[in-house]
């Protein structure tokens, strides 16, 4: 154990090369700022690179630093030369110290054109000739890409032509954020920079990831694991926030930011970085990136996904002044990017199931504020006084910093324990000045601060120099993120952001109220767009009853259907329970339920699933476990979420003998025994069909076999695409059940339906048509995509 | 939903006879208090009666009243007379009026010795000759006992066998609890009555459902509903307190309450009553009794057992005294009664998963006080201040009066909505004394009170004349009721009780923490008990770890030993998941793993179960279903309540074609199939097996078959008690797993034990011996009741 916290640290605080693990080659190493003279490298990445030198003084490694950029050497010289003068020494050198190392500093630094793929030429070349000159050895490169995203291809490309060292020497290439806009322009660039990079030569730099308190959040889990562990699951955490408030507005940035919003700007990186820290298995070995990967990873793959009844979006009221400045926009063009964002994650496992996890961030706020917050339940009953410390709120908060406490700290409220933190560089607090956080006065917390406060950028580049991938973003972490936000950037894509006036004057009009699994604004604001003024909102329909084909029918909006459905099925689920105490349903494959099985798993919690039967419609000639099985969609997207019992779980037995769907393995009879064995009169309560765009239900096809329409109740049948073999229901067993109801959505089954609104029954052709319940009722479910087109 | 609604009024007001359902038949109705000059009947029951007689003038019924007792009738004739010349009219009666009704009743009531059969029999011939002297019908008798409990069967017989009208007119006896002392004594009582009494004849008082604002919970939930439905569940509940705290003492009463106790006293039936109200199913009808117990007794079935963790108790320090006192005990005497109690209570149904309920109380605390408060959980973030109404407390009280607000109410904190109250009887209260309830100003509070107080037997009695039993206990619900409780009960038995001073100096002494599922003490308190000043206390043992036949054995108390064992399987499913993605765990039947399955479902959330196969060690060769069948109780009190996937689980396949373990069906060969296609080399991770008073293990009994011991996987056996044929794992399939658990439990086995310390490995005599994997491990766990004796 002693040993994994050494590894840590050192994994950590990485920079002095002696000490990391795997001992690195010593020698001389060229760094290049590509972007040089840019903001960014004005204000954090010289300064890092500076105390990187320093760090290494006498380490045996020698250094060479170039500035590049589009600007002929003449011209950005100067500027480089007064960026490099202002670089700071840490308090603890002397004045006479900090003045010989700024001098060396400077003297190894120089200004570079890298404009053309020549240029890149010459400055390889330049490098190999100064280290023949000098007789030494290279150690490695290092590029920082400090450049907008369009051209990181270009660079790498470059870079990989004509500046890769050869043999022993590493290649380092740093990006930054945004590495690209939603999934697929993220795979297209991590495609294109594959094709210069090879994986380990990336360093994609979240700076959030250079904070030390985030940097603290595994090490403080590890550390105080015997507290943690009883407590950091969904009987003990009430919810978790992860937030960063900014005072400031995007002035000067719209060009940028008016493509991005809050949500790809901080969401999707930082405060999603954030959460995985949080909330990930530990790993074992705190040092190993491939193990904090694949943890990371796991709660990507396991959180619930987010659409827009996830989210609220907010868009600061000088806003769309500044895009009309800034992009030589009209007047009539509306933005619709946000800059507030508020969003609803649910990590869908055991340990976290239902605890609710809220990430955060705006601009023009009332307070400049990161940190994320551990509320745990309020576990204690006071009998007689609430006032004693057990009484109040169970926290911890890990803050990274500004806000009333001003300082970098981890809190963890005194009615928890007092945390381990086994860290030299970290110090506790004891006395304080009378601040309130988060609901408790200061003294009611025991406080962990950072010895020594370190810029972010300093810590990454260390790291980088470390060759310590632990704190950057791989490629798989960086699509499984875009994963997971994309299509909430995309069902988010027409909503029009709520208005705040910006700073303390929002007051209340940004607070959101948790509902379930979604979640809202708690103040009702009626928000005109220009679309609203002008038609009907869409939103307007409801749901609508009418007939179709001399049946009953329900058409809505997607989302209102499948609510629709769902309901009607509880109740008459709970109607046949309190007729017979047993509910027999049998449900159709197809992707079409996804949506209805999420809806019942997901806000059906009262569901009288233990008198539930479910039975399938038909299946396809597959083992029950493989992705195209309709069970296993079933089962994944259903049955798994809820508590039903497993003798009520009805497969069909499409695999006997090992062997799937043989006539001799008499499937089919085996249940059609096990229905009429069970369910009433074989007559299901509900029965749930698709339609297919040839007229397909069920499985039973146009052109279908004779005893499909015979007197059986299950049959072997065959579809035209494959898999061909299948096992289904027959028309006997369907026309059989109470309520049927046909599930049809989307654009393209508008055809079909204008189609099946003017055919007569000819359930040859049209196998649906041959649904047509003897006693029972048919009820036609069809969105309005699907019936308007 | 007005005719229910209207219904259910009527049921809830039902004194006035003309108004009920079913239109009782008028006539004369004789009311006859046994214990009719006792503390109880001068109090409430004979006030309950006069305002009952207040509402009957004029009905078309007559009455007369009669108090009985053992007292000759000369004797107690005068008592009798005090006490009814103390009863009042309400509020709205005129002076006159008043003193019109009170010389009217005083006319109807006299006193009558009640002690031999002989006495009853006088009475009912006393009614019979009255009847017939004014010719008028008998509507019904009324017997209120009011006596001890030891009292009632004898006295029930007497009525039974002399005072039972005959044909029409109704026989309606009323009871007092205590109904038993635990589950036991409760059934002795309730067969007892049946002897003398119809199960509708009985009225069982808990005169807190006679409450109005208990009385009021079903209608409040239903009225409403649309605001309740989405957030009365586990996703919003935060938790629910049931609370009822005394200020007084029990002196004088010692020689019953010490033999009961606070929670016979109060929680087994007042609060367990208000709970199930709470959290029960709304019943379609209100007005429905049976509907309504059906409802009731779903929730007993579906709550989480109650032991020494799910509670914690108290007593006052002057208790001791007051019994030494009062029963002449010496002074070394100890009583155990506690006098103070917090139990944790869980519903494990989908809608309540995990939602702790709190029932608690205590005579000698700070206030007078009882309510009910749902506290929902802080679902709103607030982004800026936290002042708002949004960013508080949201909670209901059903306040029963007491306290700091001082007469009953129902409260919604203003946070939630505006509650829908449709009864006339009920009124809003808006203006405000500032007051604080439970962590909120009053204002921030609607407020719902009743126009008039009521007396909760002055409402029962006028619902028993009503013939309405709702709000009664039948035997069903009592039994219930006992056997959530007994258990609790029996395990506290060797509990000291923590000793509290009383009043408000109890201070945080008696405060609780909820932990998961278990609760206890936020102030560890060293409590000195006679037994452990003597002795080293039995939990100095912790677990012992020693040899066992040559394998390694692990030893220690009951509830310790199943925690390791369940630490140690998921610390080898850990291990295996990480190895190659799966565990394989096979486990057996019988009732010795129970505590093992609670603690893994209750306890082990983080457990890798989507990753675990679980097979079978043996079968039972009855259906899947029935109680009898290991797979059953595996899934019953394990597998329904972790998310394993459907195709993890393999029960074995004992019934084939319909019919169960015929050799030609070859159910063995299939298992094997299954195992040897799915688990490595058939080597399980994991084999839990038992071991029987004869020796026998998985089911393998002594004089085996010769496959038994072969190189098949399974076999089926033959056991020499019901149901004789099994199907199991063999030897060779056990003995080729990689850890082998042998779990043995309780005093029983001791024996047993001693004997296998001493024997050789002799499979055919003893089948456990041959438990030896060829390269795996195995492990005894035995507790120190099997291995101590």
């Amino acid at each position: 154990m002693i040993v994994l916290l050494l590894l840590v640290t050192l994994c950590a605080h990485g920079g002095k090369g002696e000490e990391s693990a795997g001992a690195p080659r010593s020698g001389h190493v060229s760094v290049v700022i590509v972007g040089g003279t840019g903001d960014l490298a004005k204000k954090y990445l010289w300064q890092g690179f500076f105390e990187l030198y320093v760090h290494q003084v006498g380490s045996g490694n020698t250094f060479s630093f170039y500035g590049g950029g589009l600007s002929p050497a003449d011209a950005a010289t100067p500027a480089l030369f007064e960026i490099l003068k202002a670089v700071s020494c840490s308090k603890d050198a002397s004045e006479e110290r900090c003045a010989l190392l700024k001098e060396q500093f400077l003297r190894l630094a120089r200004y570079r054109q890298l404009k053309t793929l020549e240029d890149y030429q010459a400055l390889a070349e330049h490098i190999g000739r100064e280290l023949q000159q000098e007789g030494i050895t290279e150690a490695g490169r290092l590029f920082y890409l400090s450049l907008p995203a369009f051209a990181y291809v270009d660079v790498a490309d470059k870079i990989n032509r004509s500046c890769r060292p050869t043999g022993g020497p590493w290649l380092r290439v740093v990006l930054e954020k945004p590495f690209g806009h939603d999934i697929r322009s993220a795979e297209v660039l991590a495609t294109q920079l594959e094709g210069s990079l090879k994986d380990e030569e990336m360093y994609r730099i979240d700076h959030y990831l250079g904070k030390q308190v985030v940097a603290k959040i595994l090490p403080f889990r590890v550390e105080n694991k015997k507290f943690l562990d009883p407590i950091w699951n969904k009987h003990h955490i009430e919810r978790v926030e992860i937030v960063m408030k900014e005072t400031l507005d995007v002035k000067g940035r719209i060009s940028f930011y008016d493509q991005y919003g809050v949500i790809r700007d901080v969401l999707q990186n930082h405060l999603t970085e954030v959460m995985t820290l949080l909330m990930m298995r530990l790993p074992t070995n705190l040092s190993s990136s491939e193990e904090i990967l694949q943890r990371k990873l796991q709660i990507f793959s396991s959180m619930l996904p987010l659409r827009k009844n996830q989210a609220v979006v907010g868009q600061y009221q000088a806003y769309q002044t500044t895009v009309q400045q800034e992009t030589n926009k009209t007047k009539d063009h509306v933005s619709r990017t946000p800059t507030y964002a508020a969003v609803l994650a649910h990590i869908d496992e055991a340990q976290y199931e239902g605890v609710p996890i809220l990430l955060i961030s705006g601009k023009m706020l009332d307070e400049r504020v990161g940190y994320a917050r551990i509320l745990f339940k309020n576990d204690v009953f006071c009998l007689q006084s609430r006032d004693g410390v057990h009484c109040k709120p169970k926290q911890i908060v890990f803050y990274f910093g500004h806000g009333s406490l001003q300082y970098p700290a981890v809190l963890v409220s005194k009615n928890l324990f007092r945390p381990v933190v086994t860290d030299s560089e970290w110090t506790e607090v004891t006395e304080h000045t009378d601040v309130n956080i988060l609901g408790l006065p200061i003294s009611d917390y025991y406080v962990q601060t950072p010895t020594e406060q370190k810029e972010a950028y300093s810590e990454l580049i260390s790291q980088i120099f470390a060759g310590c991938k632990n704190n950057f973003i791989s490629t798989e972490n960086l699509l499984a993120s875009w994963g997971l936000w994309t299509p909430l950037l995309n069902s988010l894509a027409g909503t029009y952001p709520r208005i705040y006036p910006g700073g303390g004057d929002n007051r209340d009009l940004l607070d959101i109220r948790v509902n379930g699994k979604d979640v809202g604004y708690t103040r009702e604001v009626v928000i005109i767009s220009p679309e609203q003024m002008g038609a009907t909102s869409a939103n307007s329909f409801q749901v609508m009853q009418g007939n179709f084909r001399r049946a009953d029918m329900v058409s809505a909006w997607p989302e209102e259907l499948v609510e629709r459905l769902a309901a009607d099925i509880q109740k008459e689920a709970e109607a046949a329970v309190r007729e017979g105490n047993v509910f027999h349903l049998a449900i159709s494959g197809g992707s079409t339920p996804l949506a209805l099985f999420h809806r019942l798993a997901l806000h059906h919690f009262s569901f009288p699933w233990s008198h539930t039967h479910v039975w399938m419609v038909d299946e396809r000639c597959v083992p029950l476990t493989e992705p195209e099985s309709n069970f296993r969609g079933l089962h994944d997207h259903l049955l798994q979420h809820v508590r039903i019992p497993y003798f009520n779980i009805h497969p069909m037995p499409v695999q006997l003998n090992q062997r799937l769907c043989v006539e001799e393995d008499r499937g089919a009879a085996l249940y059609e025994k096990e229905i009429s064995g069970m369910v009433h009169g074989s007559s299901f309560h509900f029965v749930l069909l698709g339609v297919g765009y040839d007229g397909h239900t069920a499985s039973l096809f146009p052109g279908g076999k004779a005893d499909e329409v015979g007197e059986g109740l299950v049959a072997l049948t065959e579809s035209p695409l494959k898999p061909h073999q299948r096992m289904s229901l027959t028309f006997s067993a369907i026309n059989r059940a109470r309520t049927v109801a046909l599930l049809v959505m989307g654009k393209g089954k508008h055809e079909l339906i204008s189609q099946l609104s003017r055919v007569s029954d000819k359930p040859d052709k049209w196998p649906v048509t041959g649904v047509k319940p003897a006693d029972g009722r048919l009820v036609w479910y069809i969105d309005y995509d699907a019936l308007l087109g």
